[in-house]
């Protein structure tokens, strides 16, 4: 097939702006060819499972799926009952970035609260949680917090243990959609196990495709007792994979060296030499932490326009002028040092 | 990547445990790289539109997803309102394979009728289609045919056009399960648009994944009217690839040449040179008509798990013997004649 | 208000063409007045509870609802996980008489059977009975019996023993559809103890409007382990009612005395007077076995149009000439016999 | 049936608390006897569609339900395709009153938005509404306004107007949950139809239950389009009454003559009654309008529970010590002189 891009096109848009690592194209390969089991009995999904526990501990279990929101449904469908409601943040993409899946799709309640970093803690997660045993409230079973948060930002395992110690006090579960959680481990320095199943996490979304894949997440149960049905509910949102081989390949392909954290790390630095490069800017304001691959900045709005014509990104508020950086595993320090010109010319800024 | 599989290991089980085709792994290594845009606005998403246009006809538009279930709920939930009940064979892949992913994740209502070999007719669509105005009854508003069937059998394209005519007549859309339509066009020389659009289809599940794709399948609309709320649907079933162009790389890779018709042609006739030897063995019977890349025979259940043990295969009815064996695009006629000289053993049948 | 109909007319057409018995409409009178708490929590639906409690056996718990298909659809989702599916006769209400309340409401898959007489066996049942652990398959993990069913006929207590310990053998539980269970405790003697909880069932739909109420309805839990959720099911299916006084004390008139009972005896009766008088009738075939308050039967296809616009009644197979002929509370002799006296008319049988 | 409960015992609770109105109960004795035909079929449904189109508009349509849970999801469903969102208040029986239904049952995203006084306006709405064509965003495709609201305050005409004009400049339609839509038009003097048809509105939750049903809902197609597929989803959700004369003549009872505004005149100026008793007390803060029958009132914490035994209520914000004081068709004067007289007492307010 005719190439029909500019590889060397890069932009500020969005970590699944990126292809896919060369090694994970290359695990695709390694994995082709002669006849596997479909659905899951295959020896690249038995490998996946065997990194999956190396990297979450013994007795997780990994359940490969397709897409992000189908990982995040998924999972919580396995979590909480029919009756069960979801706290959340209210900027969490299951809340509002995922056409309504997780309702509609899950069936489930969202119970959302606004947060100033994208971030739940005990005592935000306390207004919404109330209510048990009321027949006319949905039943707050499950919290839901992103990992890093669609802010940018990332929790430390304190933070996390601090929120499942809670929610378990009151009987909740906790799920941790980590569609980008490679980024936390590369902040934060935990590992994926001291994120989660070591911090009280029930269920992850484990995501690759922000990572360097293709595409390909995962749902991965850390509570001894599993996931009940997960399997089952896999496939009846379909969500299951036929090849399931090349879903798992890459992931072992991630996996199975540091390609996973490595990438993330790249994404991470490249994010933190925007950031150093804008906070002293005249008119510029950093308004998030930057704990993962995201820059979030308010620029003066009457440059915005000619900055992205150069170097394509988002806008996150259009009243404010806050726009959304992202970094991604194949961004260069010649991408990042491109746009700080951009950047610096139509504000006027001598270098 | 380490392979962990035997890649000189071949079965007859199914055309899912077959991997990709080589040009397909070449197309997505051709589309890495670089930044394009997720979710659709990419260049191998517009080429894939261009192709589904000259293979399906002028005005047909394309929406990639990732599972041919996900596809079969979103293409029948743009087709009907809520209230919508399909009519299909009990045998569809809807009916009996998706884990009830169209009651569940599609609110759909399905109204099934036996058939002797998997295809509807008119008289058979009959025996649901009635109930119009009937608040009690899920309004039978669109009919699901698959093509090739779940029986290894082929639709001519005067009996498509026979159940569309008569489905328009009684106010019901036609959803086409094209998991292996590319089989279909094999087997009966009719091209993609003379068996769908110019067949009155309105919608059609665009299948890969069986035809030699890692995974990706896709919603064909037909109708000038196109599918309403189609890409709001797909997102909410979770079926939106964010990288989108490795679908639609796959997909291009398939279409642009006659790698899709070249992949089934082989498998079919495969399919035949199974049927040929196995046709007039003792105690051997075909059970349907050999139109695809599957041949349904009743073996003597003695020697069935010996044979299983050297080829693998699914039972498909344990009372008689009836097993399915399935050809792939890369079966050889090595695979064929070991299977037959294994049954011919068994059998007792000498050379 | 001003009457607006002939409260002289009967017909033949259906148990809910009757109105309430007058005791029920007493009932509410009694029960009205003052304030008591909403959603339960009145000494009506206590009363109720105990009236349960001592006809279904002690630790038997009802939850009152508005109607039949709302019953049936949140017993079935108390009784199984998100992925259950529920083994049903191909003519249960459920299956073909709900719109799709229990695939779209309920995100139910209904796994049905076809039956000679509207009754499920053993048998019948392992025709849908397989295939757990097999994700693709929705999971059989309900059974749901109509007692007496659509067709007339009913389960002797041995039966359903029979298929409760079937059932239970393969990890399934038993649902019973109760919207006329009073005709078959007068049918056969049996109590609603002996047939429900006795025999093994695990929930009823106990139904009170096809016997003399205004409408509502009822889920009662039999097993000691109770139906988690149920309370919560009923609210997000919309069948919690505000004012439950006025439910619960219309099943407190039915119970309290033997006004249920009386009422079916005397419905069954009068349907096995119409039996009677039509059984030696030349063209007349009765097609089910008489065990409730209908009668189907196969009437010479001229006649039918004339006898229907004297004494309305609903086709059942229009191809054969097969109708049905539904007694209520309130059928009289009179009622049947004019019936009787026109089909003979019609038939030219001198009397 | 015996009564069970002390008919002269009210309280401020709920509007639910209170039985039916006699003339509604005498309707149900009035309307009983004799067959007539179900699912609507019958004179008393005809009627109150005569009556509705009297108080709302020629060419509107009624649609008799269950419960109110029932009305605002299935008229909701009637009004968005699958892929509809719909823009609520937080404090909207919809949003956080009905167990998740509208969600579950009805697969509907709710775009929240906090409001000062349960009232939305052009400016609040457009917080929610943006998105359109954004394949991830649910599509805004309605809007849900309480009427009265559910903090005891009324919308004007000219408000809903605006609202509506809104609405539908952005290709939205607009519900209106009336629930206690009557409070409305004695609190307001606007018609029904002034508040609804002529005012722009596309469908209507018309209450009974809170206004003095038994219970009964319906739901009102105001649009010269109606409400597409209303009578299939009405079944689908479990709202179809079968004997649905009962229904229909509770609504006729209040309907006919002036049942509906004297009843919620009545409660409206006892609310208004207690406001005035109490306004000037000190330690006590009035904080909503009253517009309708309920009293949002901040009393002094410690005599919450006293007075609270005397005469029951419910806790709006424990916190704040905030409660909400209810009027019902029934409350009498002396009613709220004792309530009055209480919390005099407690504050040791001298007569």
């Amino acid at each position: 097939m005719t190439p029909l891009h500019d590889p060397a096109l890069h932009s500020f848009a969005s970590d699944n702006y990126s292809g896919a690592h060369p090694e994970v194209i290359q695990a695709l390969a390694d994995a082709n060819g002669g006849h596997v089991a479909s659905y899951g009995a295959d020896p690249y999904t038995a490998r996946f499972s065997e990194l999956v526990e190396q990297h979450f501990g013994a007795g997780s279990a990994v359940y490969p799926v397709l897409t992000g929101t189908g990982a995040n449904v998924a999972a919580l469908q396995a979590l909480v009952p029919r009756w069960g409601a979801v706290i959340c943040a209210s900027t969490s993409h299951i809340y509002t970035d995922e056409g309504g899946a997780p309702e509609r799709l899950g069936g489930l309640k969202l119970l959302s609260v606004p947060t100033p970093d994208g971030k739940l803690t005990p005592d935000l997660i306390d207004r919404q949680a109330y209510g048990w045993g009321d027949q006319q409230r949905p039943q707050p079973l499950a919290v839901s917090i992103t990992q890093t948060t669609e802010m940018g930002t990332a929790y430390s395992v304190s933070e996390i243990r601090a929120i499942t110690q809670h929610a378990h006090s009151l009987g909740m579960t906790v799920h941790l959609d980590g569609a980008r959680i490679a980024n936390a481990a590369a902040s934060t320095g935990a590992t994926l196990q001291q994120m989660t199943r070591d911090a009280g996490v029930d269920a992850v979304s484990f995501g690759g495709t922000k990572n360097g894949l293709l595409f390909g997440e995962s749902v991965v149960s850390l509570s001894d007792a599993g996931l009940e049905g997960i399997t089952y509910i896999r496939k009846m949102d379909a969500q299951l994979p036929s090849k399931m081989r090349f879903v798992s390949a890459q992931f072992v392909a991630l996996l199975e060296g540091d390609l996973w954290l490595r990438s993330a790390q790249h994404a991470n630095a490249l994010a933190l030499r925007v950031r150093d490069a804008l906070v002293d800017l005249p008119g510029v304001t950093i308004t998030q932490a930057v704990e993962a691959n995201a820059v979030f900045v308010v620029l003066p709005k009457p440059i915005i326009e000619t900055v992205r014509a150069e170097h394509r990104f988002y806008d996150w508020n259009r009243e404010t002028g806050e726009v959304r950086l992202m970094c991604s595993f194949d961004t260069t320090t010649d991408d990042v040092d491109s746009l700080v010109a951009s950047i610096r010319r139509e504000l006027g800024v001598l270098s």
